[in-house]
Formats: C-alpha cells, sequence, structure tokens
C-alpha cells in the first residue's frame, strides 16, 4: 500500500481539535459502551447511567479498493453457500460427526436440532444475519508482492457491530468533513474514499422481512420480535441502533429477553407458537415472529440445564429463528476447515457456479485438519518442522477456543500434546497483512502504532429449509448488508495492547 | 388539574423495564451530560470520554393544555416586544440607568454598547433566540380556582436545552410506544397528548437564516458560525445538537470558541469583519458570519480584563450577533418588573395591538420595585407586612442573582437591610403552582414526589435594527421555536432535593 505517513501525525492544537470534536459527536449519536468495570466499578454507578466513547479509531484506516469491492461483490455468494450447507443436513451430519468426540457444546447443539426434528420442524423460514470476516493477505512472490483478502472466519450467529460500523463511518466522515484531519492528506483521506456502512439499516431491514414473512400470527395476539441477549452486556447500543431502526422504520415491535430467563417469560402454544410477556407489562402477550440470537452463541452462556431447554424451546417453535441450530452450526471453524482444505471438493457442492465458487475460494486460507486424512498427514509434516511451521496457526477446533498457538510455538506445543488429542485442532496459514499504523481511543487513552485491521461483511439471508425428501428449499431474500471494520493493535498476538476486541473503524480505500 | 394518581405507581418490573429502555435510549440519542465532578472525578476520565444520562423526569408531565397552546401561540408577540425593546435605545438607556449604581455588570455592558455606538455600529442585522419562561399559576377566588400561565423571567441570552428538550419529548414518547407506560393510565398518557419539542431544528433554522442574511462575505474566505462557549461545558450535547443540526441541515460551517479564548483566535479586519482562525487547522482563516453566546451572560464568565475586550470586539464586528448587547441588556429582570409593574405604560409603547397586548399582560406576574415610585411605596408596604409579603418573592435585580427571599421572611430581611439598598431588589408576586408529582432521574438516583414545572418557549427572531433618526428597523423572520419543560422538586425553594437545574421534561397535556 506504500502509504507510510498515514495517519499524520497531529500537533497538539490539531489533535485536541479531532478529540474534542469525536468525544461530543460519538455521545451525542450513540457510538458508545457501557464502562468496563476496569474503568468505571459498578459501586461507582450501580444503576448504569454512565456510559464512554466506544473504542474507536481517530482516522479511517487504509484499505485496498480492490479488496474492499470484492469483499462487497462476494457476499451474497457466501449468503448462499451458507444457506445451502444449513439446509444440508446429511452433510452436516458427517461433518459434526467428526467434532461430537472433542467438542461436547458442538455434540449438544447437535443433539438439540435432533431432538426438534423428531417433533418435525414447524418452521421452514430461517434467517441469517452473516458477517464474512476478512485480512488483507500480502503475497509475497517472486514478480512482487500482491494483495487479496483473506476469510479468517464466518459468523453464523450474533455477528456484532453492525449498529456501532455504521456510527463510525459516520463519524470519520463528520471528522473529514469539519477539517478535523489535516488537509496535507487529502490527496488519500477524501470524501471519495469513505465508505459509509448502512449496517443498521440493512440489518433491520433483513429482520424487518422475516418478522413479515412470518405472517399475521396464529394465535389473535399483537407480534413481536424478540433479542435473545446477554445480560449485562457492555456493547448494548450496538445492538439498540438496529432495534431503534427497527421500530422507527418498520414499526416492529422488539424485546429484550436475557438467555437466561426465556423459560421465565415466553411459552409455546399448543401448536408451538412461541409466546412472550414482558416482565414490565404483564398483562399483554404477545406472539414472537423471530428470535434474534445475540446470546447463546458460546458455551458461557449455557450456565444452568435449563439454558439447553431454552435453546430447545425456541427451535421448537414457530418463530423464525436467527439463526435456526442448524445455521448455527454451519458457522463451525470445522465447517470453514473443510471447505478450505486444498483439493476440496464440497465447495462445488454447494457452489454448482464454476465462477462464484472461485471466487470464494480465493479468499480461503488454506486449513488442514490434523487427523489421519491424506491432507490431516501433509498438515502433520508442516506443524511439525519449525520452519514450515513458521507460516501457520494452530487453532483449537472448539468454538469461542481462544488460546491459539502462532508459528514456531506449534512444534514444541504438539510434541507435548498427545497425537489423539491433535484432531481437536486445525493448521491454518497465517494471513500476513501489509504494515498499516492508526491511533485508538479506549477507555480515554490514546494507543498510536501498528494495527492490524479485520474487515467483516455483513449479508441478509432469509430461505425456505425445504422439506420432505425431494424439496431443498430455496433462497427468499438475500443482500449484502453493510460492512466493519475491526483494528486492533499489531502486537496483540504476543499479548500486546488490544486485549479485547481493539477498535471499530471505517475504510478509507487506496489503490493497490 | 386534579390527578392525584399521576403519575402511576410502577410494580419492581415496571420500573426496571422502564429504566432499562430509558437508560439505553437516553444514551444512543445523546439525552446526555458530561457528569458532574461529585459523580465522576476528574483524575478517573482525565480524557473526558464518559457521559451520563441527563436529569430527566421518568414521566412527561401534565400540563394545562389551554396554557400550553397560548404560551405557544404569543411567542411570536414575544419575539416582536422584546425585539422592539432592543431596538428602542432611548428607553433602554432610561431603565438600564437606574440600574448602574446597583449593577456593576449590567453598567458595563452599556458601556461596552457606548463604546460601539461611538464607533458606529456596521452590522444592522441582528438575532434572538429567546426562551420565555412560564409557570402555572393556580389562582384562587372565590368562583372556584382557575389556570394562567405566568412569566418567570424572558432570557435574550444563551437560552438553553433547546437540544435537549427535543431530546426527551421524543423519549417520553418512545417510552409511551413501547408500552412503559401501565396501561391504566392510557386515558390519561397517550399519544395525541404528548407535545413534541421541535426546538433543535427550528433553533438551528433560527442560526441558519442569519448566516444566510448575513450575505457572501467581503473577505473572499469562507464563511462560519461561531458558538461561544464556556469551558469546561457539562451540557455541552445539548449545545452539539444543534450544531450539528445546522451541519447536516444547512451545510453551516461553525465552531465552538471559549468565550475567554476569543481574543487569541480571532481579529477583526479593517473593515470590522469577523475573522477566526481555528487553532485546529492554523492554516485556515474563516469569517464569522454569526456570533451565538452561549457564554458571556453572566458576571462569572468574565475573570480577567480581557474578557470585556473580547465582547466588545465581537459587538463592535461585522458578524451577526445572537444576541446584541442591546437585546442581551433587553433581558434585564428591570425590563421584565418594569413592563409588569401595575398599571405600566410600558407594553402598549412597544405592542400598540392592544389585543395582542393584553395577551401578553395576562402572562404578567405582577412585580414591584423597591424604590421611592408609586407602586414602589405600595412594594414596600406589601414587602413588611408579614400577612401580604407571604404571596411575595424578593429578587434582587442584578442578574444571575440566585438568593431569593421568599414569602414570610421577607420583613425581617428587609428590617436589616439598609433602605438605600433596597431598590436593588424587586417584590414579585409568587406564582402558585398546582401541585403536580413525578419521579426524577438523575447522577443514577430516582427521586420522587411533588414536583415544580417550568415551561419555556423559545423564539427565533431575526430583525434589522435600523439607524439614523427616522428608521426604527424591521422584523425579518420570526417564529415560534419548540418548547422546554424543565421540573424540579417542589423542595427547592427552601433549598431540598433539587440542587442546580432539576431535570429536563416534556408536556402530557390535560384539559382544565
Amino acid at each position: 500500500m506504500g502509504h507510510p505517513k498515514y495517519p499524520p501525525q497531529l500537533s497538539h492544537d490539531e489533535e485536541a481539535y479531532l478529540l474534542s470534536n469525536l468525544k461530543d459527536w460519538s455521545i451525542a449519536h450513540g457510538l458508545a459502551v457501557r464502562p468496563a468495570p476496569s474503568f468505571v466499578q459498578q459501586s461507582q454507578d450501580p444503576s448504569g447511567v454512565l456510559a464512554a466513547t466506544a473504542p474507536v479509531t481517530l482516522f479511517p484506516s487504509l484499505f485496498p479498493k480492490s479488496c474492499f469491492e470484492e469483499g462487497m461483490a462476494i457476499q451474497k455468494a457466501y449468503n448462499e453457500l451458507y444457506s445451502a450447507i444449513s439446509r444440508d443436513e446429511e452433510w452436516l451430519r458427517d461433518i459434526i460427526g467428526e467434532l461430537t468426540d472433542v467438542d461436547d457444546f458442538v455434540a449438544r447443539l447437535w443433539r438439540t436440532h435432533l431432538e426438534v426434528k423428531k417433533e418435525g420442524y414447524v418452521q421452514d423460514l430461517s434467517l441469517g444475519l452473516f458477517r464474512s470476516d476478512y485480512m488483507v493477505h500480502q503475497e509475497h512472490a517472486k514478480a512482487g508482492s500482491s494483495l487479496g483478502l483473506k476469510q479468517v472466519e464466518f459468523n453464523t450467529i450474533a455477528s456484532s457491530f453492525g449498529g456501532l460500523s455504521s456510527k463510525v463511518s459516520a463519524m470519520h466522515n463528520y471528522l473529514l468533513g469539519i477539517d478535523a484531519y489535516p488537509k496535507s492528506m487529502s490527496s488519500i483521506l477524501k470524501k471519495d474514499s469513505l465508505r459509509q456502512s448502512k449496517s443498521i439499516t440493512s440489518l433491520a431491514n433483513g429482520l424487518a422481512v422475516a418478522h413479515k414473512a412470518y405472517g399475521a400470527g396464529l394465535s389473535n395476539r399483537p407480534l413481536c420480535l424478540l433479542f435473545i441477549v446477554q445480560d449485562p452486556e457492555r456493547n448494548v447500543f450496538d445492538q439498540r441502533h438496529i432495534e431503534y431502526a427497527l421500530q422507527e422504520s418498520h414499526g416492529v415491535r422488539t424485546f429484550r429477553l436475557p438467555f437466561g430467563e426465556t423459560l421465565l417469560h415466553t411459552r409455546l402454544d399448543s401448536d408451538r407458537t412461541l409466546l412472550y410477556t414482558p416482565p414490565g407489562s404483564p398483562s399483554m402477550t404477545y406472539e414472537v415472529t423471530t428470535v434474534y440470537f445475540r446470546a447463546g452463541y458460546s458455551p458461557d452462556d449455557y450456565t444452568k440445564e435449563e439454558d439447553w431447554a431454552a435453546r430447545l424451546h425456541m427451535e421448537k417453535s414457530r418463530a423464525i429463528k436467527c439463526p435456526s441450530i442448524l445455521t448455527h452450526l454451519a458457522g463451525c471453524k470445522k465447517v470453514q476447515q473443510v471447505l478450505a482444505t486444498p483439493q476440496s471438493p464440497h465447495l462445488k457442492r454447494f457452489l454448482p457456479d464454476a465462477e462464484v465458487a472461485s471466487r470464494l475460494l480465493a479468499t480461503f486460507a488454506p486449513i488442514y485438519p490434523l487427523d489421519d486424512s491424506e491432507a490431516g498427514q501433509q498438515a502433520r509434516e508442516l506443524a511439525t518442522n519449525p520452519a514450515s511451521a513458521a507460516r501457520y496457526v494452530l487453532k483449537p477446533q472448539r468454538e469461542g477456543g481462544g488460546n491459539n498457538v502462532y508459528r514456531k510455538s506449534i512444534p514444541p506445543f504438539l510434541e507435548k500434546l498427545p497425537t489423539t488429542h491433535w484432531p481437536a485442532y486445525i493448521l491454518m496459514e497465517m494471513i500476513e497483512p501489509p504494515p498499516l499504523q492508526n491511533a485508538i481511543l479506549r477507555n480515554g487513552e490514546i494507543q498510536s502504532g501498528g494495527v492490524i485491521c479485520e474487515l467483516g461483511v455483513y449479508g441478509v439471508c432469509l430461505w425456505r429449509h425445504g422439506s420432505g425428501e425431494e424439496k431443498k428449499g430455496e433462497i427468499v431474500e438475500s443482500w449484502e448488508a453493510g460492512y466493519l471494520l475491526r483494528t486492533k493493535g499489531d502486537q496483540s498476538e504476543e499479548g500486546g495492547v488490544a486485549a479485547g476486541f481493539g477498535a471499530v473503524d471505517s475504510c478509507c480505500l487506496v489503490d493497490g
């Protein structure tokens, strides 16, 4: 990319102007989070009226235009791919089957699906609010280097930051408009180069489309849409912006229900209509059209046996799930891995169009299993040799795993691990992003330096699952739904500056 | 008004639902303030990224519809009245002349005006963003009680809360829409009864009209509008919402300049064009079309001699002032007093239309001087007799005075005060508001109980001052610009719960 002077050095007065405008704009527009307990203790603000500017970058990060546009352009194909995977129960069963021994969480999700299947699903529609996450990969070849987009992961449940990403792109645009960025940068940092993320509107439209597709309801009660949430949720404004858009633009009634309280406030009618009685107005009962999970994606959300009963209860219901359990499972790393294993036959099963499939394939970083398959043998060689291991990362198959092992730490790590445990990991080629700089405001502190950016592209997809042997379902709606840029200090691999998610950011597109 | 059960008692769950929605909505929409130092110490958040829900009422307060509508209807007449007063320099001189011995601040403002006048004003246009503040007065007569609106004061400078009042009325409307208010209240608390305040849009339109009326400028530089502000300003979001509306809807460039730094960053061209060079982008210089004072209204803002030089400097300039010094002075309590003195001849001087004048007159609470005039003699008798004093409040003439003396404390207070100091006070009939209840969220605490509400009606007025002997100027634009309801605990008279300004609120109109 070659813009070593970006972002610009600011004088004291320039930085003061930028920061005071950033801090006021962010709060005035809800680009905010509830403060971390390390910043404001609960005892200081027991009723929770304080908020802070969300962690944000001071400048939009530079991002190669061709990569950005490719990511946006292929999102509809990704929607179709993951919709198709979640409709292919037989295929999923085989993939998931390999995990059930090593991942209790995935196993339990699968059993929950089977339990519903026994009684029969009563809702054929399924909604996905997806996010495909990428990094820019700089390929060094003899002929020079080239940039491409490589997928980090594909989220099929609780894809977050759609609310804040619209806001941060608007904020960077505002800051540019009030000359908070030095004129010396105007050849790079200009209005035409900034990309607004329409994710709030677009994700809200997705939920509204599902709500409408549900139809008039069977219970003669007013309809509502449920956000199933974690409690407490520091990132609540991110979700609220989508709720407000749903209410203001579509008149859809929404409620937030902590996952752990699901069984207290909802019940299934005899025809499996999902009914919700808000504790705040117990005389009213609503028919739930759509269950939007912003919780339930991590084993940590299931703290008691009732939480699994709650998930089953919702899956059984007539409400449209965003996502269904099959769609949740389609987002397993294992699925990403089998698609991205070199010479994998799977992609063309779901995307028969070779041209479309090849565009997605180009965004896969090679991923190997560590099992007894042919690819697994190859992987074991790559992983145990320090020279080749230096280009890889070892990740647990388990969802929400953390604890990745990087590069030259891989061979000694595997040496200590019994080989029977090796299949619990996958080996992924490291994505090598080009060097970038930015400054992050986080909990009131500014951190400047090298950063790594992750582009997330949102996708909305509503489909019919299809029933019976021959019906394979169909896509009802599918669109690309805006983007997120998420930026963290480049030291985080070694456990440096950016704990947590870093900062929300937006793209300043550059050629190259 | 007779709604003793308002606001409703909430169950624990109902209150939790109301509060969680209120707290999230307020931050997501910038209904916020920077936290008080007693709540968050500066050392905890040195860079100032924290904000808190602004003090708000949980429910919109009941307000008599006829009073509300009358207040809105007469705002244009009030705009005209105060525009006419500020154009009548001779009359103002006589009024202000009586104050100059007792009020240094007013005296200094007047001298500043005279100094500019010596050189001649170069800007004929003048902008007022006014707010006329009222309380509902319950008149007890033999034939029963009746309700009327009585003016508390008329603000001609730095009329605040136009930003937050639009937001709080939208929030109460939102809370009603999500059934956060019990259905049992639906005969009173219903959509038709809530009044949205359009003050953000309408005040921004006022500033935009002045900006445009300024014309193309003389300096060939880009144009801007200056907000002259206090620093630090906890109520910054209130002002920011107007700034953002100006930028988004009108494309007007605005800057915030702390009053105390005026001379550092502005200068007058030889033709008295006001030029501003933002410290954050020192290579750019702007021509200022309009100076909007959100500071400079209180003696406390003038901490050094340069601050007076700054006020003079701006007054001299070609920029349109919001307000000019004459308009600032027209807002003196003394002016309100002479208009409201029983049998005053002044009102008809400015409002020749008898019907219009009588509507305004009906909103005056009788105010007496404590001087040697006939009305003054009458006042002295009323004030020294404990029986009659019980219906009055004694207020210092000085602006921003505080330290009012109420009811039966007046006679002993005056007894100790040398009679030569008596003319520094005015005697005002107490406004007796009907009993009302509400709950206020403030710094995370809820205070419930009796409250007092103050209705503020905003007005925008742009006029030509007129020059020469015969030209008396003319009004260019005038409109009513939304409203504020400000509510505090009814104990505040005795120094009880609600220090500061209480809470922002909105109206739920009721008959009666």
